[in-house]
């Protein structure tokens, strides 16, 4: 069964922020989705293996910021391709401000935030699943929302088109954030360096 | 609090369908999303006043057709403005296929499908979210996805810009299917006669 129908599944983007204590940590996600209008609730799954998860786990809240196509592959950088485990993603960036429920909301590259407070927490796995009740939110631009297929055309940078090294190897491309892999096989366990996606986010670069 | 940021979360458009016994039925929605990727699993919230929504909960399987920019919105009427309790939403219908799990594709106005086997079912007051496990899919063309956005501005007709009626009065449009309600006041209970969404998909008109 060949992966490729998940990809025509669309999504926005955000960077979704919580806080326990004096701990601000952020990440990239793609599943923020409205669930309920009445009560207005969201859902979004987040990888357990993002601090955030463990923020947002604890603490019950969090904020969804939501990525424009003004976004600037920085702020990708600085959510997405680090973890707030080994570093402050907040040291030095002035784009934000603090909502009510203590979280922090990125105001550059976004166009609105929400915030919310966690209902129900559903273990997928790999995943936690939140449901929330929306509590606060606000339009900061009319800028259009980035889309997950916007963010792969627009604002991640191009690799160069090649399918196989000089030396004639294969090469594996992370989907996400454009690492290369260089082998004959990709193996299955294999994690992407940069922004921490499994093997199945990766794909023969083709020439 | 303004509803409006809520606007801002991007979504696909999906046709999500089911079957118990003899009876297949299908609805719009725009909440597929992928929630972990070892094992493939989505979630998907349904309303449960859909009929679509019942044939899930009974037979624990479905199949969401990814809507694509080619859709007509004779697809979207179909699907999405009338109800199966009433009606046999796929007859004279040839545009589909049957999934190896017993649901119904559709073939025309989509780029693929997936059919999914329900894990959890979970109870969110007017709607089910349902998480499943991806039991098979399949691409069907490279057209790109229609996401809600591009619905709203290039397949729903287009309402004229009137704001008021001739006589002064304010018109209430619903930002689902454009049915428009004129009076002072939209009843906080005002069902959509046409998509049956609630009060909270209308707007006032802007003229």
């Amino acid at each position: 069964m060949n992966n490729k129908a998940m990809y025509a599944i669309s999504y926005g983007l955000f960077v979704v922020t919580s806080r326990v204590g004096e701990k601000d940590n952020g990440c990239i996600t793609n599943t923020v989705a409205q669930v309920t209008s009445e009560p207005n609730r969201i859902s979004v799954a987040v990888n357990k293996s993002n601090y955030t998860c463990d923020l947002i786990r604890e603490s019950g809240v969090f904020t969804a910021s939501v990525i424009s196509e003004k976004a600037d592959f920085s702020l990708f950088k600085r959510f997405g391709f680090q973890s707030g485990r080994d570093t402050d993603k907040f040291l030095g960036f002035d784009a934000c401000t603090r909502a009510d429920n203590g979280t922090l909301i990125v105001t550059e590259g976004t166009n609105a935030w929400i915030s919310a407070k966690v209902e129900q927490m559903i273990d997928l796995g790999s995943h936690m699943l939140f449901i929330a009740a929306v509590t606060d939110m606000e339009v900061l631009s009319d800028v259009p929302s980035a889309t997950y297929t916007f963010y792969q055309a627009h604002i991640k940078p191009k690799p160069e088109a090649v399918g196989k090294t000089p030396e004639g190897k294969t090469v594996w491309r992370c989907r996400i954030c454009g690492y290369e892999y260089v082998g004959e096989e990709l193996p299955e366990d294999f994690i992407c360096p940069i922004c921490k996606h499994p093997a199945s986010d990766f794909e023969k670069a083709e020439g």
